[in-house]
């Protein structure tokens, strides 16, 4: 019997980032965790300290000892099955933050039995024992990473059960004719129609029109996960560095770095006004003397490709009115579907309104100093305005999972089938089998239909703990 | 008033290590932690749902929303007055540890008007509630920053009390005199001898070999806080970095390296049998070609100087054993007190009788190959003995902080003071004097005597949510 579909024994592992701090949680989950804490914990109050029979959901503090050696004085709280995260017995040591304590409960415990569980197996758990389905599992896993308002709110609409529901009522619409087609399948030869077609087409329709604003969103999911990707373009000198700089600094709080990368090579998120952008130094790239022409033979014309907001920056006067436009036109002619935004750098040295009457004619165009930090605000409010410009509105459910993704496109390409074998009247037992592989694919979402296989996948990439 | 002698507002801090992880707890104190959780936090059972109504070290889940948004679902633990860390009414909330969610609610605990705490603040809390003393305070620090089994028992005998108690029956006695000394001075005009002076030279005495005994443990606690200071030494080539490397890649789980320094420079720690070591690879500080002669212009001499045992490496059948026992020599004239151990490696390419007749003459000679990992719990377990061999017995009470050393020096001084000045019958304003400034001293540990300046050194060397 695998871990994937059913469990017996105990797991332990630190549930608090890794790390020294005031305090850690060891977690402890299986049919075994009282008996197994019962054995190391001690109270002043009761000896032996009977914790099973302690109401759930209360907190008791003593020490943990290994022989007559106290690790550390603790506080244990309590979750008896089903109240708590996995549906099983489980209890959360609160213990001084220090490694080697932390080292040696979980030591401790291990001796007593308890296994380490592996990434993610505390989730699992929870799903195997109904707590939530596969999407709000990921949910999870996304929510802990989340770093922007927007990532957080999604990912937290996600767990909620929001997209499972959706997903669960278009499957059991569709369950309810595929009984139906199923039901004919076994009436065969004597070609009875039990599925009215045309309702089944209707439904078809009306589905596919849901997955495809669904598959539709995962494009801005995607976004909302891993940040807009803004390039920074213009020649050398025009500030490019500096403008990252200043906007980064100015927000350090919640800046992190992508990793592996450091700041001076190629990417850095930010997020503005809870949306997370994620800038492309282009000049870390390669510095060119001319942006379009030699840009595209190096690296930032994909960076320009690939970026859904381009900022052109430049130098005050440093272009003729004339030459920035043809400079505008040569980007819109290599970047496709990208918004592009003309910034003019180091007005500090210069005379606004003779520069406003300079470039009088170019749309949208905005004014700063990066160095000395001027108009910086009106240039992150335009860029949070261009990315709400965009086509889908986040309080409809949006789709952030590459998987989900996949699969609502599968379960897509299969309705598809089916609404053309309607058109043509196709066999029966052909209907039922894309039926078939839509459910599928569509209870591959919530897990529904799973196997060890995909189960493992996702519940590798959580961490330790979760 | 001064945080440090009354406290009235409610503070918030993260209390679990900084970063991402399955779960962070945020901790609140204060008269209204409860009043500002309730406003925050919703759940499906009970609207409004009453905190204050609930049992102290109760669970309960639910959400915490701003506004309408769903920041987290949470744990609430609740921790009442004076059944708290602090002492006050506490509330640590567990939500997903993500870097969002932590800030979202300790922002939200903020618009509350929850202040976030200072370094220590809690701890400090909970001494001005005389939960524990300074001495206790303290060893939470050292406790939470323990990595080894020595210097986690040392810190944990000292926060349950051990070390204060000690002090604590020291000055008891004391002040018994003391009160008897102030009497007499009280009737100085009537040469009245309220405190018997043979009785008090007697008691100074046992006061003054205690002390002693603590001030020199010191030298221990500070090795079993900071680690064992062991040099590698050797001539180039002889394989002193292979020897680290091979030492630490066995013990990865525990190695922690020294905050700034990276492998290859200058100092790594390792944690043998709960015995913290603190290797200087003088490799990493010079190479010189023959160790003692050109040692005297470098870095290297002071590190073996410091250094509690030095390990001097060499090349199998690479001296004679006359030069062995000349280099020897020549270190232990450089060194003092440090013990030397000799380490002939490489021996996986020689054949180890033959080595053994070559230096049979060398007491306490080991044979190792670094390269080959052979014998080398031979070398962590003679270090070990190494470190048992010295005099104090760890079971007794170790002082462990410099602040305490200072304060027992100070305490015996002026005890040395009275002591003599009972032998000279000096006046009793003078004794009376002195064993003022030893109560005081010894009350500066415990925290029976402070001062605003005193407790802001020692809580804001604590980290923040402790």
């Amino acid at each position: 019997m695998s871990k994937y579909t059913s469990h017996s024994d105990t797991i332990v592992a630190l549930a608090t980032p890794h790390g020294t701090g005031p305090i850690a949680i060891i977690r402890i989950s299986g049919d075994e965790a009282f008996d197994m804490v019962e054995k190391v914990f001690f109270t002043k109050l009761e000896k032996p300290f009977n914790l099973k029979e302690k109401e759930t959901h209360t907190i008791h503090f003593g020490t943990i000892r290994a022989g007559g050696v106290i690790i550390d004085e603790v506080l244990v709280s309590l979750f008896k099955a089903p109240r708590s995260y996995t549906g099983d017995d489980s209890i959360e040591i609160s213990c001084h933050g220090s490694l080697f304590i932390q080292q040696q409960i979980i030591q401790l415990l291990n001796a007593q039995g308890a296994r380490n569980a592996e990434p993610g197996e505390f989730t699992l758990r929870a799903f195997l024992n109904q707590k939530f389905d596969l999407s709000q599992a990921e949910a999870v896993a996304d929510l802990i990473h989340s770093n922007s308002a927007v990532s957080h709110q999604v990912a937290m609409q996600q767990m909620r059960g929001g997209f499972s529901n959706k997903i669960k009522i278009l499957r059991n619409k569709l369950i309810d004719f595929a009984s139906l087609i199923e039901l004919e399948l076994d009436f065969s030869e004597e070609d009875v129609e039990f599925a009215d077609r045309t309702e089944l087409k209707n439904l078809i329709l009306s589905i596919q029109h849901i997955l495809e604003r669904l598959i539709e969103s995962f494009e801005l999911g995607n976004v909302i996960k891993h940040g807009i990707p803004v390039a920074i373009v213009g020649k050398p000198n025009a500030g490019k560095s500096t403008l990252l700089n200043a906007l980064l600094n100015d927000d350090r709080a919640i800046v992190s770095e992508i990793p592996g990368t450091t700041r001076d090579t190629i990417e850095d998120e930010m997020t503005i006004d809870g949306v997370l952008f994620r800038f492309i130094d282009t000049a870390g790239i390669r510095d060119t003397s001319d942006v379009v022409e030699q840009i595209g033979v190096n690296k930032a014309l994909d960076a320009m490709k690939n970026s859904a907001i381009i900022i052109y920056l430049f130098d005050a006067h440093e272009l003729s009115e004339k030459d920035l436009v043809l400079e505008l036109d040569k980007i819109r002619l290599h970047t496709g579907n990208s918004q592009v935004l003309a910034v003019c750098n180091k007005i500090d040295t210069e005379d606004l309104s003779d520069l406003q009457k300079e470039y009088e004619e170019i749309d949208n165009l905005l004014y700063i100093s990066a160095k000395m930090n001027l108009y910086l605000d009106d240039l992150k409010t335009k860029l949070v305005a261009m990315f709400d410009s965009r086509t889908v509105n986040i309080t409809e459910t949006v789709v952030t999972n590459a998987r989900h993704a996949d699969a609502l496109r599968k379960a897509n390409a299969a309705l598809y089938r089916v609404a053309e074998g309607l058109g043509k009247n196709i066999q029966v037992d052909l209907l039922a089998q894309d039926i078939r592989y839509a459910l599928e694919a569509l209870g591959e979402i919530t897990g529904d239909v799973s196997s060890d296989d995909l189960l493992a996948n996702i519940f590798s990439r959580f961490c330790v703990g979760k």
